[in-house]
């Protein structure tokens, strides 16, 4: 039995005092599974006498964490403050600069600044983990770094925020619209009452770009992603996409293309046959696709206190082994820096919705635009309706360029006959 | 960069050189990832002039595989020959005898010799590494032993034979007879000339010994499993599975009751709503259920030559970065013999088909045999056919105990108007 690991934990919000009540509550088996203990000795959070659910009084306090990154009593520091300025990045270079490893649950941080702080920790010897920052209890990190080391990955697909992944199954499930459920979302506590970072995609961002610097061998590239969000998703789409056989799923996509690498995170239609379009409520998965071990696919909750601590303590476990593996997979210094398609390349089929009016020479319009264009329709939906309302016409492309497909668009949404602008969805068949 | 790690291979088949094959065609990706390089010295196997898939002529070659565990130029010897007896366990031994790591996929073998084999490992200070013997390209035992280490298992629940699933797919999608998919599953080369290692279960309870030995800290416990097949799932179970709701899947199970770890494999009806019910053809699955993380889901191909080297491959890197961990998660001598709950004592609803005469009061004797034992039944399906043959009942009973429900079944069986054995299965809703 090798001496305790002596840990200091950094912010003792929902994922702190998870952290420490999973370390609390499992000490034996964990110090059986690491060969030696693994101890809290020092906390940190901005207000000492805030009620939390675990006690606090056992543990050194520091109202300043990156004194507690300095505490000699410290042998690995937990950052799970948050956010990509002040304290976290503070705490974290304190850390690794001091020889200490870090461990982390900061994908917004990570997703800026992960290659520096990846350089950080090996050119100090030490180690930067973040199971944590990546789809909460789903230990996708280690899977696609260790577990499937002897492949090159060709593709990570995954639905990796819980807060809309709710959102969309409710408004499928009851037919209500966005707002209403979001509204309702934020009442159950599902989603934040400032539900930007969530719906608009960032969160689910951040978390792609790890797993793409993962997966390729490339730095966090959070800017070279395209990122759509929710808000844009409408209740007459989702029973459409139910009509053809899909489900509107929010996903995060890196693929590698002879083109460079896609980085897109956006609503897609997947056919309702696969496994990823059956993954419901808060639950987030990933599929990955290498050349040795083909498709795999991890499914677990994205967020809470539990999910997110157990990610973190994985971390301290393998760090209490000894086990040592470069963060983002291959060294720091070999990161490349990514090579991304541009999305005006991306080649896909298309859901498209059109507003028009009810009257001949329609359709003959919009069909020269997309035959201009060289978009071919697979299948269309047109209900006459006898009334003098503007009906919806709805098509599925066979693949096609997106700058085509766009062009296309742009044209048919100035034809007089066009009521809204058009709406359009990548469908994602693999 | 560190001096190469240097690999023996003992045995040249499906699974050997599919790991030649990955170590070769991803060589400097994996020098990247472990900071030194991954390199085959010497290779064993029975024929030397047998053609293979990728040349042999540039490494060293053994014929006896005891020998090349100790090659000087051999630092990690993998068991790639497959068996309980005889080379495989001699290699091995060998190798941990010397100090050498040794990397297997040889589920038999651990699943009888593990914990012994594990404290040889211990004893000499060096590793067992086994990801490619429980569900080929899934890295499940690293996500069990290492990405979840943090938690406490309750539960571990498998789809863990491809050849079973894709035989009950085919039977499903198709109205065929077990016997008859059988065949063609072996003219496709899906299963073996012998098919009972698949069929009867042999090679999942394997499996399944490991992941319980992992998930529970206990020695694996093959001859603790209860086992049974597929051979007994006929087409119509699978219909009436359908028309209730369920899908048939050979399931492995180990979980921790109040009673003791249940250790159980066989065909169980689930829920067609549910994850694993979609799991079709040859992948496999595995829900692991854990006290922090929650739920969680593993899912990819469980066997060729890709998929199962890239799961040896995975254990090289981990020895190629220095990790140590214990085979089964704690060091073997910590490993507790399993406290074993009875059948008999499960607890679960259930599947009864009988087939009886078409006639008054055969339903009231039944309902009889039922209720005399405390079985009582949630749905029924009787079909009243204007003929003299034998028509089927199908019922679904509430949870009972299985020693209450094999009494009712006996009684039935004995029963006139009952002309086939009672037909059984057990429904796993979780």
């Amino acid at each position: 039995m090798s001496a305790p690991l002596r840990i200091g934990v950094a912010g003792l919000g929902t994922v702190g005092c998870g952290t420490i009540a999973i370390l609390e509550g499992n000490r034996e088996v964990l110090a059986a599974r690491c060969r030696r203990a693994l101890v809290v000795t020092a906390v940190s959070a901005r207000s000492r006498s805030k009620p939390r659910p675990v006690p606090m009084d056992r543990y050194r306090w520091h109202d300043d964490p990156v004194a507690l990154a300095h505490d000699p009593e410290v042998d690995v520091v937990l950052e799970l403050i948050g956010g990509e300025t002040g304290a976290a990045p503070a705490v974290i270079e304190a850390a690794l600069q001091a020889g200490k490893p870090a461990v982390t649950a900061n994908k917004a941080l990570l997703a800026y600044e992960g290659a520096r702080l990846a350089r950080l920790a090996e050119g100090a010897g030490t180690d930067l983990a973040y199971e944590a920052a990546v789809a909460g209890g789903i230990p996708i990190v280690k899977a696609l770094r260790d577990g499937l080391a002897g492949n090159r990955t060709t593709g990570v697909v995954g639905i990796l925020n819980g807060t809309c992944n709710y959102i969309l199954t409710t408004m499928r499930e009851t037919g209500r619209a966005f707002e209403d459920v979001l509204k309702e979302a934020q009442e159950l506590g599902y989603a934040e009452a400032e539900p930007s970072l969530d719906v608009d995609g960032h969160d689910a961002a951040h978390k792609l770009a790890l797993l793409a610097a993962i997966a390729f061998g490339i730095e966090p590239a959070l800017d070279a992603i395209h990122v759509e969000g929710i808000r844009q998703v409408q209740a007459v789409d989702i029973a459409y996409a139910e009509e053809l056989g899909f489900r509107i799923k929010l996903l995060g996509i890196a693929r590698a293309t002879e083109r460079g690498i896609e980085l897109r995170l956006h609503p897609c239609m997947v056919p309702v046959a696969t496994t990823l379009a059956g993954i419901d409520g808060v639950f987030n998965a990933v599929r990955v696709e290498s050349d040795a071990a083909g498709s795999t696919l991890y499914v677990g909750r994205g967020a809470g206190a539990a999910p997110t601590g157990s990610a973190v303590v994985a971390d301290l476990v393998d760090l209490a082994r000894g086990f040592r593996a470069p963060p983002f997979g291959v060294p720091a210094a070999e990161l490349a820096p990514p090579s991304v398609a541009s999305m005006s390349e991306h080649i896909g089929a298309y859901y498209l919705r059109l507003t028009v009016d009810d009257r001949p020479g329609v359709l003959a319009d919009i069909a020269a635009c997309l035959r201009d264009e060289g978009v071919s329709v697979e299948s269309m939906i047109q209900r006459h309706r006898a009334t003098d309302q503007p009906v919806p016409i709805v098509m599925i492309t066979h693949e096609t360029r997106e700058a085509s497909l766009s062009r296309a668009l742009d044209r048919i949404g100035h034809l007089d006959t066009v009521r809204e602008p058009p709406r359009m969805l990548r469908i994602e068949t693999v």
